[in-house]
């Protein structure tokens, strides 16, 4: 699709600061853009990119300048970048509509207008899927299963397996039936690979508008609120509820059974142990508080030297003392 | 299915307190259950919610006492609810009997009676499975390998894929061929997207009863004993060989060519780079024995202010110091 | 296949050191190696086994002697161990040739000749793949992907599927389509349930030769150089750079944005935050040089005592001082 700057910033609310009337037909990073690309630049780190891009124009906060460029100025570039991906390239358009003839429903189930299912998904007796989702290749959806409207669900994630749940006595695990479900709100996405048990009794719950990404574990149980972020290879131990606005960062780890506040954070490698409240940004494992945990790793790093500035001490208090007692 | 209290109270080893009378035909949490439901209390964290639950009767642990609730007492409130489970729910209902026809089951393999394969599965040349196992929808079983009776595989799991083995030369990693398999033992429960690589030579080997859960990674020619329990995001690296009774907590790593004994656990997110005896408790990465990592932890966390009285020791030992060398 | 142990040496790249003439025709371990099989020794852990190893010969390195064994020496045992099993086994014997019937691959996909495709396989529109490759059942690669020669890529592993990329405006996460796609170069190996995300713009790029084991995560617009080794587990964020021979350990983490030099080798479940310079090892979370980290870990094992030493100190101070006030 061409179209010329001008309306192109009138579609994704910018301010055209050079010439209105360049035509651009597409959307590239500020290294491989053409003559007919548009960029943009949210992170300063990349700044530098401007004075060499080849691109027709950028998209940039409201204080940037260039006396070479085009800008399309904004309040949030990365929302205004993302609006223009989709006014000139689109979503992706799909091989086929509904379900494939490869894929299985089973005949219980019911799906929505508008979803599609590609080869290899499976569908579940007496699942429920709403409209406009879109299942990926090989996608599981067990027995039993709600999700909602606008869900993706990405290649061979599954949703709805056993949660691990065994009763151990005399040295044997035996299987506890899990008679629960997954329920998976509105405008959820799930990454690829991705594994989200079903509970051993009532739901486990993805709130609407979280995002679940490649080969998260979610186990059973486990309420994640609404407009979460799971980064790839979090995962979450069985009956933890996460309030809303919740980031886990990549390879994070929940323990079980706790209650993680609004608008919690976790850094990538995190370890929750406890509960959490609403508001914090944790940092390492086990986590800690943003500010304390980077004191603590400081110290951390230093710990041969303190162990060497002990030692002096001691040797110092021991001549002392030697001293003293002549 | 409905049936009496003091009925259920007979099929679960358990014995009434209260009416045996009432009729009850369900299970549910302390939180959701209705009057027609029965319920458990095992972690006595939830022991508050007995004073609110409309469940008909609770399976509780010997000691426990309410004036309000019928009572299922035992001396395994876990065991009895999961057979309670088993009487009222059952175990899942397949959709379908045997191969289904949109499976792929190799000409040269063999499966027993009553397994049934889900759509999607595929089971490669000469592989061996047993009776009565589930291979739910996209599980992959690789040529060779062999699956005892009452084996469970989760959807997306791949069993007997390659080894990651390559002799380097030169900077280039030659493909050595994995000619060994994977043996899984009668009993064992395999968790969506888990993967199980098959040996260079000989067998990774799963023992019978032990449960693993998903996107568990198991490396080429590890043997995991009898009834270990490997909890999601678990990975195991080559040759490592487990004892029997040994649980790994969620994303817990262990490094090959590891002999670790028997009733091992290590608690999740834990690093094992070092053989472990049996019966040891292991926190922390890298592990260490729990007691031990217990107090790392404590003083880890006090790092900044080991720091700052560190500092302050060394002020006073200056002023000591130059005190005395007036 | 039967051959002399004095064709095989030929084959191999290694010296008799015995009787040429016997004939062979397995690779098997040093435990379980019967009369007609060969073994290797490259790991001196397994040195003793020489002593009661049944093998017909075993590959060594030159210095190795044995009165009891024929040998085959060689400067390299594990290249030519891989050569042997090459010579006597082979790579897999695939059940079938080109696209499977159960396989799914979309009518403007391109596959180069002798490329297999097992069943469950899902090629999306416009994806090129090149010849001889081999995608195990229910491996998918979305739409416009780029797939060179002898690629091998294991069950259930997903490549393009959409990077995690979302603008969030207002509390809300949109979706940023991802325009880009996954480029893997020559003689890849990706492992099984394997998540490689497509690039946001621009392409996911893994260069010529690199292994990635089981359940690796890639982030969107990662470039991984040629010849890396990323095992089981390891987790690259999204647009990080990784030079040439790059070795992740399992579980290791890579933050989002970095530049990581050529021939870094990062040990298992280390966390990488900040750029690498070129032939760096690093171990840790946060990952240090080896040889730093080594030093830290020796300490922080042993902080408990450090805080006892620490207390005992200001005992010992505290008196000094007091004396001195006197």
């Amino acid at each position: 699709m061409t179209i010329t700057l001008g309306k192109l910033a009138e579609t994704i609310g910018a301010e055209v600061a050079g010439d209105s009337a360049i035509e651009v037909s597409g959307v590239a990073t500020l290294e491989t853009a053409g003559p007919k690309d548009i960029s943009f630049l949210s992170n300063p780190q990349y700044a530098k990119l401007l004075e060499t891009t080849q691109a027709a124009a950028v998209i940039v906060s409201r204080g940037v300048k260039s006396e070479r460029l085009n800008l399309l100025k904004t309040a949030d570039p990365y929302l205004a970048f993302s609006k223009a991906v989709i006014a000139l390239h689109g979503h992706r358009r799909h091989p086929h509509n509904g379900i494939h003839a490869q894929a299985f429903v089973d005949p219980t189930a019911t799906i929505g207008e508008n979803t599609i299912a590609y080869p290899g998904v499976f569908v579940g007796p007496r699942v429920k899927i709403g409209r406009d989702c879109i299942l990926y290749p090989n996608a599981v959806i067990y027995d039993d299963c709600v999700i909602g409207d606008r869900v993706i669900v990405h290649a061979g994630a599954s949703i709805g397996h056993d949660g691990f749940g065994f009763a151990t006595s005399k040295g044997v695990h035996h299987k506890i039936p899990q008679i629960g479900n997954t329920v998976i709100e509105d405008d959820v996405e799930i990454g690829a690979n991705a594994a989200i048990q079903r509970a051993a009794m009532g739901s486990t719950f993805i709130g609407k508008g979280s995002k679940v990404d490649s080969l998260v574990s979610i186990g059973h149980g486990v309420r994640v609120g609404d407009h979460a972020l799971l980064v790839s290879q979090a995962g979450i131990a069985g009956s933890t509820t996460l309030g809303h606005h919740v980031t886990l960062g990549g390879q994070v780890g929940v323990a079980g059974h706790l209650s993680i506040g609004n608008h919690v954070t976790v850094a990538a490698q995190g370890g929750i142990i406890g509960d959490v409240e609403d508001q914090m940004t944790l940092l390492g494992a086990p986590a800690m508080p943003l500010h304390e945990a980077r004191r603590v790793y400081v110290v951390f790093r230093k710990l041969p030297e303190l162990l060497a500035r002990l030692k002096q001490l001691e040797e110092q208090v021991a001549e002392l003392a030697a001293d003293r007692s002549k």
